[in-house]
């Protein structure tokens, strides 16, 4: 019942945000496994496992709802008997909604050990992950200045210097394109993430690769706060992250839109920074290089190729 | 007469355009030297050394203004009459005039062939000079398609994709940020220039330099287009170009801006691309290598140290 | 029995090719472990030991090998009964067998996934991974159009464009040396690998560090597709990949070079391409960052440090 | 009593050293344990957890004891009885133990296979572990050459001279800054570490980032020699190493200091070289990519999030 | 007479080769200046003309052609009487002749200077120029050792190997792709150039851009050797050098490819490498860094925009 | 007399210098061509000739007096009669000898604009140009801040450290290694130059091309700051700059050397600094781009080839 009813809430999208489907789908596996009464390991990793794919196929391009599934669904292989099995489920479920919901306090945390007292940090767009170092490192006391950019064409910027100056933390508004005019006085580049590939690489607002790439040309270095379940798994199976084309009214009035028909709007929300560009990933279960987020997908998540070996074309065994 | 009307009009902005302020600087000389009465060459160039100096002093800060006076200034120098020096004065004036008038077209018909069919060419801001390389391709007949970003804070874009809409180019409006995802598809960066310093550093639009970076970074060839005016001679001296700060308005909606006391908004209308992004610069007396532009302004535009010897604070000759 | 067999058919080179000599290895080493019948694991594991060793000895300069036989001794340790240890060499070899007969056309499926419609590939050599992945591509009724390298000196490009003609496949042929002229419309680079270090450096054939290096320069990616069994285990001891050098004749007509007494020909075959200029590895267990070559090599392979202590000359212990 | 005085003997210094605090610690540990009578895994963890705290409160700031310490306490996790545990810790310290004794040597045995006969190899600063490949190479009668860098401004080098002389190997003695001088004609860099943080940046002697930085724009590759426990844990926290700030009168003479009341002297001991610039990390346990410094801390000295939960602001679970 | 003869043996090709047809149009000019019969200056320059466009117009494509023809006729501008002008053609014509004559034994004394004893040098494909600077600093006694490439698809490195076996220097033959896999033993790159445009870019046998760019990677200086006459006067308007695109029957058996129908032949016979990676171009009348082939073309070679004009469309003067 | 006396002097080291030698040399010239008696210009310049001769003669190896006595020798070609020729000589030389005696203060003034308030800057040894641009803009009261280097083997940061507190300018000591640990709070970097070769590289103490790589890698800008006397008119004929290896004492003590046997000292006294790592080279007659050096080798100091022809080996004119 509760299994159905959230993932008809994940559905409907009455749940929304990759955080709080995270925790709720973890939730509800982790109630729906308490409930079940199977009389053996096997029933019950059968019975899981519906309620897992029934889960999963709500919402199926989101990728923190199969990060959180995958987390608890590992968790209890190889268990010895159904309260085994159980107990491990919740400890799972329960370890995954406690990482999951301080994982931005807790990056936080971390992130700001990378800012030191003077600092000029530059950040895009309005990454929750990257604000909480910022804010942190004020808390403690740090004085720091930042560079906050417009972000072109829904102005998420404006919501940045608004937390920004609620903080009391000095701060400059610049326009996009300006970056590379100011990257000289940046000590820091912080910037969160829409997804990050198994080979580190970063996608993330549109903009962020050029951020990166002078900041590179500066030698100044970037970090990225992301939480674990922003990692995407199917890319060990070399899927790429499509990047969302966006309606072209948001760059260009479409009464002016109208009268140019030689004029074709490009609206790409995302783009993707190389790893070659991050110095460090700041997730909530610690600092790692980009190469690392391999073992993030593998370690962490519990993602091998073996959870997707079904997906083969071949898959018959033959005698050698 | 002339010389003063010509010298109040350009005072009272009633004249502007750098190269409408050029050109009647140079006709405004060329008619007062054909209408001197002097005895001697002596006393010929004094009396054009004196309306030289009115002319320059109605815009300090112009760059085009001086280049056009020195021009016609250093034609006569070592004439053997006055007769000799009238024609000379002429003759540099007509050219200069006729250069710069048709600088744009003949910095159009160089470029052009720069662009092969079937190339896609970016370009930033909305640069006359700029746009006569694209149109006079795409009037070659050449199939050409063109990104043109929006460049914020003044959207300069918009006057750029009417112009290329105007002449039927297959153009694409991107947000500024969205240079580094699409430039692996462009053949060609063209941008205009607001001013070229001794070591062809190229002041221009803010954002230019970025575009420069990203275009590097793919080895996609970087063309910036230029009438020799821009050429900025007291750079030579070590001035720098000064990065004209614009209003926080043209950024941030001031009913915002009120509310956000810790946010200053930083408002650069240009910035600087490193020579060593740029693979040639075209004006109207041909192409050339960023590098050149100290013979630009030494041997085009006529400026050497010696023009500039008096304003060192030493300036008295020794014994040795 | 059927182990001398196979270990005389290795050494005889009756069975060649990386992956066959890989299989056959685990296939002996799993009928070998059905076979005993000894008291306990200690002993089970004694005998397999020897078993191993004479497999490794048959070919001692191959890596599919010891590959193979590494996967399938460590299977049974900790295994609590002889059962236990002979069901689980069973699995761990069926595993590998049916993974390495697979190998390349799960490679195809995940590489092809980074192939778009419309794209350009570029390749080198005649590498099975590769082309798997680009026919993989087209099959999937992608339009794609390949450049493909002569590859001096033994012009194993001519196998590479008859395999895409024969597929239908819209194909470039260009000399070596050609690469660069091209790169700019190239969207993707894939080769395969002759072996693949620790540090994920490639070793391919002469001439893939100039493309990989071309590519770099013109952001063009790179992807390398290479079975597991490529990984080099042994470069965790430092130990580096011999290049060989092949002989003078394959370059020089052995004539000519007979009238050129100071002329040395220089014939290596292979050479080496740092991590930093590839972006992506595909194996068949997954794509990966190339400095996730240590992580194959550990844990998917099974060489950890302990496996090659002995081979240090240090190796009493001494009390503290 | 054994644990007491190991520990007071690290507080007062009279242990020191990386190397031996590490390897007295974990035979402290492995001896309080051997003598521990406690009735059940429980409270065997409780005391072995007091012991471990009371010899990490003795150096708090080193690096190698916590590394020493965490090897072993990680090892009896999950064991069944006490008997087991103790036997855990016994092999656990005995092989740490054995591993740090031997660990130059091994280091060496490494990083010799990367020089070749011929070579030419810069050393800079007193690396007991990049001299341990040199030597080595040496020892296997490899014909190489060394430049050695004096090393301001405690000339470190002599020392390093001093040894390589000793052992009749050719070396050439330069200033500092003459390393971009010679760098063309040398063939592997190899250096010591100081510390290695989580992303693979290592800390060593100031001016190793400069000579890493003239290999890399002459692709000279570099070798960085570094025992395990020379791998900083808490950068996983997002800690920074402190680079330590000496005092001036290394660098300038107190009397002529005295008389320039305008001159502050800087004099940091260590720089940071980033993980781009570095090939390879010679380790005792194996040659990494730096990217894999994450798993030496993980998996090697067994360091995760986990150890450092309880440092978090946040340790409370909510009900989702 | 003399002329129309001249001319004639250019059109029909019995003169040929860039340096014998720039020095016969020189000689026939100044033969012809010598033999004219007019009253004045205006007249001679008149009759001047039509003969420079007589030979001009031979051979419509080649380079050194007006190159030789430019440089006589700027030399009597200004001359005073028709006797002043033959001299000042005389003058002109024979120091041309006599620069082009030694051209390549000055640039081979010039270059040679590069040259250090010991050097390892690198050269690609069978450029008499580069070949010069090479036999001279053999010829000065200095021991060195040459690298030299195939030359794909025609081999011309054969040429190039027998010229230095036959001068007695160790010379190693190798395949193009295995550049990289040497540019670490090489001291200096020294290529010939088809043609230098008017930013210093060189154009010159394909495959020589990848050789400057491996070189540039590995910190390997690269000179060029090039005859005042292949800077390319018409790249200052902008003119693109065409690269040629040879038969496919060079790279590929026309048997082979007949059974081939998808696959295409693409044979350039050059390519461009950027100025960027050149650090000097020796010519016989000095050493210069790349940009200055703007200052060749119109110093020495006497092309200015004037030249030009008249090929810009927009050519009538109009009155400000 | 007096040319002889000077000559002598100048032998004798009693005057030396690079400005005082060329003053001198200059000043030797111009009243040598004063006190001649000679019928014609034809005589004139063969005993101006004797006397240049004489003078370069006497510090074969100097840069800066052939440069001072070509500037006179060609100031009086074309000259109509003697007494021209005189007035010609009397120009050049007092010109000469002012610019020479005021270059530093007028380098100094062109780049003190380069210098904004709130700079940090970096210099390395001690050169009096680099001093002058920052003690003048220290003078017109900008507020800076300045890096000193050690400058080792000879320590002559010594000297930069007393001058700059002299002034009062809060300076930073550093050790030469510690550069890139601080280059990111550096703003400019200025050096001076011992010479500057006709393709803009830069050579200067050792250790400078170290810093340029790190500003480079840093985008910190370089400026140069060279009197045009160093500028090298003899790397046009492809000469190079001769490193001087100074005594192994000033690196290591012959005490402790002595017991070394296998160590050599090697002490470059400067090295080479690319053209691409200098921004801006300041000279007394402007501020240039690097690639500008052969035009102020040419056309300022008066270096043609045709100056150097004599010097090669092949000099008979041959009819065509």
């Amino acid at each position: 019942m509760l299994l159905n009813e959230t993932a008809e809430q994940i559905r409907s999208m009455e749940i929304r945000g990759a955080g709080r489907i995270a925790r709720k789908a973890a939730a509800a596996l982790r109630d729906h496994a308490a409930g079940l009464e199977t009389p053996d390991t096997a029933s019950f990793a059968r019975s899981m496992k519906e309620a897992a794919d029934l889960l999963v196929a709500t919402r199926p391009t989101a990728v923190s709802l199969p990060n959180a599934v995958q987390t608890v669904m590992r968790s209890f292989e190889g268990a010895g008997s159904v309260a085994e099995a159980k107990a491990a489920v919740k400890t799972a479920a329960d370890s995954f909604i406690l990482s999951s919901r301080h994982a931005v306090e807790w990056i936080g945390e971390i992130g700001s050990r990378h800012i030191s007292d003077g600092d000029v940090i530059l950040t895009h767009c309005n990454s929750e992950a990257a604000l909480s170092c910022i804010l942190a490192a004020h808390g403690e006391g740090k004085a720091i200045e930042v560079f906050a950019t417009e972000v072109r064409p829904r102005n998420q910027g404006l919501l940045t210097i608004r937390a920004l100056n609620d903080a009391g933390i000095q701060t400059n508004f610049i326009v996009d394109s300006a970056v590379r005019s100011y990257i000289n006085e940046v000590d820091l580049v912080i910037t969160g993430a829409d997804a990050i590939t198994v080979n580190g690489a970063v996608v993330n607002k549109i903009g962020t690769s050029q951020i990166a790439l002078a900041a590179h040309e500066a030698r100044t270095p970037m970090l990225v706060a992301a939480e674990t379940y922003k990692f995407a798994p199917r890319t060990i199976l070399g899927e790429r992250i499509a990047i969302e084309e966006r309606e072209a009214g948001e760059v260009l009035d479409p009464r002016i839109a109208a009268g140019l028909p030689h004029v074709r709007v490009r609206n790409p929300a995302f783009d993707v920074t190389p790893a070659s560009y991050v110095d460090l990933i700041v997730t909530e279960v610690g600092a790692i290089p980009p190469a690392m987020a391999y073992c993030i997908i593998r370690d962490y998540l519990g993602w091998g190729i073996g959870e997707f070996h079904k997906e083969f074309s071949i898959d018959q065994m033959t005698k050698e």
